[in-house]
């Protein structure tokens, strides 16, 4: 029998009925909200031929033990941010859950390999300003040293966070044992885009997500008196700004599914009487190609020096952050897209601008696919965030079939 | 004897050293250091033939009567911003007190007409966010109703400030008493801007002051995430807001001395990885003509609206605060023009982008001019406002001669 979509539905809402208040999904990792959704999880598993187990950095693994140790995994994350959406990680968490429980069925209870799940710790990072916590403990990708100081709102840090939930900072990188044996990773989740709506089609297979290139830019001006100084006189740092923020649409512009976003700006010192002496902005900008990432870099801090210069001001880069692309395989790429036209045809192939728990598991050198559903209005981070019920069956269809056209591979490698 | 330039340099310094710390000038109103600086000032009235007294608002007068009670005014204000210059305002009180000295020398302590001093309470608002205090309680322009509730950054109201400086709030329009026979007022103040120092001379006479259109303008796009949110599917509030940022140097342009000035932007949530779903910005916009301020009010109006559909944005406009231009009186022009032109020829009439004391003074419908000394690199409210000696001492004589000058006309009117 394959995966049921009703009970993937019904569970989704069952969780959601439970962990969210009428802000949205409270799931916020390391809470006691988190906690709940973890206990009714494990709750689930009741009956099935499995075992499950927390690792060195928090991630709840289960595994059908199959004829080979060989393992296919399936996965996702329960965590929210705070007024979350019903279906950001959720649905790939349960949509796993009930394609290993139908896997289960039809191999009574022994596959050819052996199947995992596993709900990966505080992907959002929304208390602790760290995503991806704990597939990059997995990974290897993990930074203790900067992580250990991180605080909350009320000055609690990530270290006593994590001690209070039984994990220890310190060994979080231990997680990576998970790796062993592990030969394909696959995950569904909603788009959190707004593609798929405008092309009115359900289903994408990714291609991988994104390289990032985070920066903080200031430009710097002179503060002057907005009605004793000249026009021609002013050394305004927000006009620089103002360009830059409209010169990204160029430079993104060029390539396709290449984003460029000014995401904050502000101004010193910001009162209605001063020309802007100092303006601080972010500009985040990814693509799926690191050429297209590394020119589309160069050509932003180009235009801040000339737009600078253009109204008597100087400007600094400092990174954020930053990632490279990770593409993901190529076989699972090609059978997503067999699964997905199967279920769905005419859907496309895309890179994912946000990234994913897949993305640290792919850095770790497994086979790795993911699998969007589409996402209403685009809209997620937010208690309206919503797929349409048929969407959602589609998803969990095509999921299912990728996971036993997974499984076949395995026994071609 | 004309006034001494030296004696008014002199004062200033010592003023400087009583009332700065090395952030510069902190002497905002309403605070103990303000009141060491009107201790200080009332010091050096010894031995002059005046009266003193504090008027219902707290601006205080000195009266040398003269042979009629006709009054010529000489005025400005002792209060600072905080971290401010030790020219902003204390020039104009300081070469008021010379020139009254003088003129009390001149006369053997009766001139023709009553010459008197005001130092005006709470120019700057810097504590309360409400300039003009005093002089617009004299004008009878005062807004009780909405002063009476403003507060400081420690929650203090401003009439609980009033009251503790023992003046009620609710009669602080009985400062409108001391408009009686007043028939003329001067002000000497720095230019606050950097006309005169890149045309390299020292004074101007000011024909009034800009009238002031202050508005904040929002514009509602929507949040989305910079990963997955394609460029051509962005509603961004911010771009439509930097359209608008770089329009007001083509809306000012096409007017002499007009200006336009976005000095402050918010941005919502404003987060690295969020499209920019609102917004919030400030548009200061100032001309002497009331004609080219509407107009410009106008194109700023229709090219937010043109820049909010551009970006898929609506956009908000709400009054902050507004005033008329108002232009200085065109006898007392001409003769700050004969008294400049012979202490430093050359020199231009200006409007006066800040608004000043003698703007209210003129509201009051009492005949008033203002005279501007160069301010050096244009800067204010800052610990490095400065001035040239040498044009400090060219605006003491001049004002002086200025004074003479308007004794004379009121002897003809």
């Amino acid at each position: 029998m394959p995966a049921d979509p009703s009970r993937v539905i019904t569970n989704l809402r069952e969780l959601a009925a439970l962990t969210s208040d009428s802000n949205g999904a409270q799931r916020v990792a390391f809470t006691a909200t988190w906690q709940r959704a973890r206990d009714w999880f494990a709750d689930k598993l009741a009956g099935l031929p499995v075992q499950q187990h927390r690792d060195a950095a928090g991630n709840v693994w289960v595994t059908l033990p199959g004829a080979s140790p060989k393992a296919l995994v399936l996965g996702s994350h329960l965590d929210s941010v705070p007024n979350g959406g019903w279906l950001d990680g959720a649905l790939g968490v349960i949509t796993a859950l009930e394609v290993l429980t139908s896997i289960a069925n039809d191999f009574n209870g022994r596959p050819p390999f052996t199947v995992r799940l596993v709900d990966w710790a505080d992907e959002e990072g929304a208390r602790f300003g760290r995503s991806l916590f704990g597939s990059s403990a997995f990974a290897g990708t993990h930074t203790i040293a900067a992580d250990r100081v991180r605080t909350d709102r009320d000055g609690i840090t990530l270290a006593a966070a994590l001690r209070e939930s039984g994990i220890d900072i310190d060994r979080i990188g231990d997680a990576a044992a998970e790796q062993k044996d592990m030969a394909a990773y696959l995950e569904l989740h909603i788009e959190q885009g707004p593609v798929l709506e405008r092309l009115g089609l359900p289903l994408a297979t990714v291609l991988g997500t994104k390289g990032v290139e985070r920066h903080s830019i200031t430009f710097h001006g002179q503060e002057a008196h907005s009605g004793s100084t000249p026009m021609s006189d002013r050394r305004d740092a927000l006009a620089a700004a103002a360009r830059l923020a409209l010169e990204i649409y160029s430079i993104a512009g060029k390539h396709q599914d290449a984003v460029c976003t000014i995401g904050s700006v502000k101004t010193f010192p910001g009162i209605v009487t001063a020309v802007v002496g100092r303006c601080e902005c972010t500009l985040d900008q990814r693509d799926l190609s690191s050429g297209v990432l590394a020119q589309m870099y160069r050509e932003a801090q180009e235009a801040s020096q000339r737009f600078a210069a253009q109204h008597g001001c100087t400007v600094d880069w400092s990174r954020i952050w930053s990632i490279e692309p990770i593409p993901f395989h190529e076989d699972l790429i090609a059978l997503s897209r067999e699964a997905i036209e199967e279920t769905a045809p005419g859907c496309p192939s895309l890179p994912s601008g946000p990234l994913h728990d897949a993305a640290e598991v792919a850095r770790a050198g497994i086979p790795t696919v993911m699998m969007f559903s589409q996402s209403l209005r685009g809209i997620s981070h937010n208690k309206i965030e919503d797929t349409s019920e048929e969407h959602l069956r589609l998803a969990v269809t095509a999921f299912d079939r990728l996971a036993r056209k997974t499984l076949n591979w395995l026994g071609t490698r």
